[in-house]
Formats: structure tokens, C-alpha cells, sequence
């Protein structure tokens, strides 16, 4: 018999080698298809659509967890900045409704325009999306990409 | 003899006529100079440059509000989604040095392109420095708007 997933994203099984840090409320996971190295997302356990949905705990969880999450990010890879994004919403370019924090280490001249970053998080939100649909399975050789970032990232909460 | 400024935001002085909500950690302001209708900003009160200087219990507040003010926000304008972000350091497009979440209710085709928003609040916060830079005083009749608005905003937080 099959396990019951530990994690969730939306309507996506998450396989627990993508997660790198975990609480009771919420999780941070490696991104199918970042944008920059680093580019990671933190996400409440419990599905819901919108910010508004949590409650204060899981707000408070959920954005001390990504706090950490980008110090310890910008630090591996040795970048200076931070940003941090929900898109609340589909007209704010949510397109997996689970709420997410993407957190994305970012350096000088990462993107030549600085906020190009946007644009391109939506695009591969949308990406993500088609991705999942059509591929659930996914490929093992995503998997062990993922599975390997993971486990460096894991190491930094100990 | 003047008071002292209730609200600091990096160097600049905060009337409190622009506060429109605040606890004993936080505070949210509309802004001289908002994208769209209901983007305001919302800080810490200890003026700290970057998200990871804020404790567990200053991020907790400071997300709780910005939920709050979101969702107060969303319903006065009739919007239909939230783009909530944080530009955590210069290379993510931070100019004023003090910790800040953009709160900005977005609806169907506020911006031709989704995300042109991001770019629209990088420029923003370079106007916003100029503009406090060079006419610390400011204008009464901007401060009057400014102060109109908080008024409403006010007001949802009975």
C-alpha cells in the first residue's frame, strides 16, 4: 500500500524529498523549475486559497519559517538581497490556489531590469501548472535535481 | 515644543494623520504616492533595514496586519486579488531602508501586463526618496489627500 502524501500544493502530490524545512503549520520546498538558484517556495500545510485564509498562527509560522528560509538562501548563495512575493489571487497572477511565499535570493545584475522577476515568476507559475498537469508522474532525473538541492538545503537547518 | 514623530520610515518622519492602523509593533500607511487605488505600506515600527532583523514576534505582527489591511483593502475597492511583496535589500529593488510590505488590491486588467506592477513599485520607491529628499516639508494639500484617505481606512478597523 501506497503512503498517503505528506505534502500538498494545491492539487499536486509534493514528495517529501523536495521539502527541506517543515513545521506543524507550514513547509519550504524546492521549485520544479526556478528562476535563479535559490528561488524556493513556502507554503502553509493546510490548502487554502487565500492569504486571508490563515489563521494568525499560520501567518506567524509561515513567514518566520520563510525569514529563515531567505537569510539562510541568501547566504548559500551568496547574494545580497531578497525577494519575497504572494501573489494573492488570480488577478495578482496566483495561478496554484495554495498559498505560496516565493522567496528568491537575488544579486547585482541578476536581471538586467531589476523587476523582470516578476514577469518571469508568473510565467513560471503558469509553466508549473501545465508542467504538473501533464506530467504528474514527473521524470526521475527532475526528481534527483530536486531531491539533491533539497537535501543541501536541509543541512543548513542543523 | 514639537513632539516627537510617532512614525519613522527609514529617515523620514511619519504625520500620523497618514496612519490609518497600527499596534504596539506595527503601523500601515497610505502612500504619497500609491500605483493603485489602496496601495499603502505597512512596517515595523523598529526601523530595521532588512526582514531577517525583525524578531519572531515583529514578523508575526507585522504579517497579521498586513493580512488584515489586505483584505480591508480588497473589499473598500472592490478588487478581487492581492499582491502582497517585500524588495528585502538593493538588488531587490529596496530604496528606503526600512523593512516594508507593498499591499497593493489588484483587479482584472489594472495593469495591461500582470506584472508590470513590479516595476511600477520600483520606480515608485525611487520617486517616493526623491520626492521626501528633496521637499521634507511636502505639500499641505498632498498631506490633506494623504489625510482623507487614511480617514476611510480608518475606519474599517472598527
Amino acid at each position: 500500500m501506497e503512503e498517503p502524501p505528506r505534502y500538498k500544493f494545491g492539487p499536486y502530490k509534493i514528495d517529501a524529498r523536495e521539502v527541506f524545512h517543515a513545521t506543524p503549520l507550514s513547509y519550504a520546498m524546492v521549485n520544479l523549475r526556478p528562476l535563479l538558484p535559490g528561488h524556493v517556495l513556502v507554503c502553509p500545510k493546510r490548502e487554502v486559497k487565500r492569504f486571508a485564509d490563515l489563521s494568525s498562527d499560520e501567518t506567524g509560522d509561515l513567514w518566520v519559517i520563510a525569514k529563515e528560509v531567505g537569510a539562510k538562501l541568501e547566504q548559500y548563495h551568496k547574494a545580497s538581497s531578497i525577494t519575497f512575493a504572494i501573489q494573492d489571487g488570480p488577478q495578482a497572477g496566483q495561478t496554484v490556489a495554495h498559498v505560496h511565499i516565493h522567496v528568491i535570493p537575488r544579486k547585482k545584475g541578476d536581471f538586467e531590469k531589476n523587476d523582470e522577476i516578476y514577469d518571469a515568476i508568473e510565467v513560471k507559475e503558469k509553466e508549473m501548472k501545465e508542467k504538473l498537469d501533464l506530467d504528474v508522474e514527473r521524470k526521475d532525473r527532475s526528481m534527483e535535481e530536486m531531491a539533491h538541492e533539497a537535501t543541501e538545503y536541509r543541512a543548513l537547518f542543523f
